[in-house]
């Protein structure tokens, strides 16, 4: 059954490999049987970023370069500007009087976000509250599967929660529970095998990566420390080479091969990373030029996050004047 | 020199007194001489309310109507529904960002009202963070005056930080500092002595009360209760009732009397009471008849809150406009 789908991303930065394995390729396969909505996050990308707003609006257009280059098509997804809806605000302040500031600050999510991003003392309140904001999203869309990541399952829950109250005080369910769509492909690490990939982290390979980004990245690429000589025998356990071979190679069996290889000893590091590059090369060489084509032309890009955001503000819209309806509002047309 | 002016009222009830003396009177006199905006307060309401938003929506047209008959003119005051300017909520939004969580926490006003509502653990979100959509409708009408009791000076400070952020962020005075404009009227007590007069307390008479219960309440008002015979010396300071006399009677002279003749001895608390109970019925009359009057023409009093609404919508929406274009976040039209 089709479902109505909701996902997004933070225009903090250009989107990168872990962005295309964890979530941009399943939405290219969701949008051909699913209404899937895409918000490019402007306003929760300002969260964490209130004095300094431009590292937000100035990609904006490099999150919908990314989204086009590899393959979601805007007649298929509708591709939203997050602060064109007003909608969202709106019932964020609704919301914020059914959510205990003691709720926010027990939310796994939120508390391991604010230890990561070392705050301190200073906690922007939009930060601490952009949950309720997550759940206005979610909600304004009537999604009822979001696919997430598990440590976003808290986010999940606070949704449900609010929407349960907002449907107690309506007496009716006007508002849509929502359910995970948790992906089965695991986090792609960044290239030193650190963390998570991660633009700040430096251990990214954004989309729109050049020939030299890759080729620099992928030499430079985490493998097995006492794997010393080529004939030493290696570990495949935690080394990205492998993991990326994995996530991206299209011939598995040539994968399974060079493992085999690798872990009996006699195949040097060059040699995989090499085959590794390749693929790569060839994987990004077509998305960067698609994205670069369409950075070019504004105009088309502004035309088509128009289009996409007038539909999400008849959508959202509707959801609000049902929440108005349900709490009186709707005194004046 | 013309200044604009916010006010406006919590929808949570009917303005009663103490809204009179306190603000209600002032608001008449400085509509002839500056741009004033009247805002009520649905959204406000709703941060202590959230699961009864009934409570709110049934007083919206009653706070205009409370307006309308003591004289503030729709022609010359802008009396706008807040829950109907969106970009009231869009600048919350943005604010929050700017303001720590700390810094609510610290907010005086807040702390002392909290610790007077008994929320106990159990504070909504939206109610810590008022003073940012308080800021949010400040900054939205460009007020540079505001009507405040000494306990929210803290609400103008806050105001002013986020007016002192966004100009820096935006590099140029998009934002207009206020200042507060302290009344020089004591706060009206309630009919008991205990507080200060508030609906939920019992101790209020409201601008519609009828004169049952305007006799009924002069009845049982603090007077002295050292003052047991007629014949006996009796206090002024703390007797309600000459408190009243003072803030409502129009004849000084007589008044200034009265007092001097129960501290001597010889008045008795029901003589007095009914100079009060007359002064009170002629005043409230017509005020009550008035108001009686617009709650029947409900048509018209949307009318009237539609036209200010509207008006209030371009003011706030140009103040928004300016407030993305500083974040860069206007690139669609």
């Amino acid at each position: 059954m089709p479902h109505t789908i909701l996902t997004g991303d933070r225009a903090t930065g250009p989107l990168h490999l872990g962005h295309y394995v964890g979530s941009l390729k399943q939405r290219v396969e969701l949008q051909d049987h699913n209404q899937q909505y895409v918000l490019i996050a402007d306003l929760q990308g300002l969260t964490d970023n209130g004095l300094n707003p431009s590292k937000v609006s100035k990609n904006i257009l490099n999150v919908l370069s990314d989204y086009l280059a590899v393959g979601i098509d805007p007649d298929k997804t509708t591709i939203c500007l997050q602060s064109a809806l007003p909608a969202l605000a709106e019932l964020t302040m609704y919301y914020a009087n059914l959510v205990t500031v003691s709720r926010l600050e027990r939310n796994p999510t939120v508390k391991a976000e604010i230890a990561s991003k070392q705050f301190g003392q200073s906690i922007p309140a939009g930060f601490l509250t952009y949950p309720i904001s997550q759940a206005a999203d979610i909600t304004a869309f009537r999604a009822d599967s979001v696919p997430v990541g598990d440590d976003q399952l808290p986010m999940i829950e606070q949704t449900n929660e609010i929407v349960r109250k907002v449907n107690r005080v309506a007496g009716k369910d006007i508002l849509v529970e929502c359910a995970p769509r948790l992906s089965n492909v695991a986090r792609l690490p960044g290239a030193d095998g650190k963390s998570k990939m991660s633009k700040s982290l430096g251990n990214a390979l954004t989309l729109g990566a050049t020939e030299d980004e890759i080729r620099a990245t992928v030499k430079m690429m985490y493998t097995d420390p006492t794997h010393l000589r080529v004939s030493d025998p290696g570990k495949i356990e935690g080394n990205v080479v492998f993991t990326y071979l994995d996530a991206f190679h299209p011939d598995t069996e040539l994968v399974q091969g060079l493992k085999t290889h690798y872990m009996r000893g006699g195949l040097g590091d060059n040699k995989v990373k090499s085959i590794l590059e390749e693929c790569l090369q060839e994987m990004l060489r077509p998305i960067r030029e698609r994205r670069s084509r369409f950075l070019a032309d504004k105009a088309m890009l502004i035309d088509i996050l128009s289009r996409g955001t007038a539909e999400g503000v008849v959508k959202t819209n509707s959801v609000l004047y049902d929440v108005k309806q349900a709490f009186g509002l709707n005194l004046l047309k």
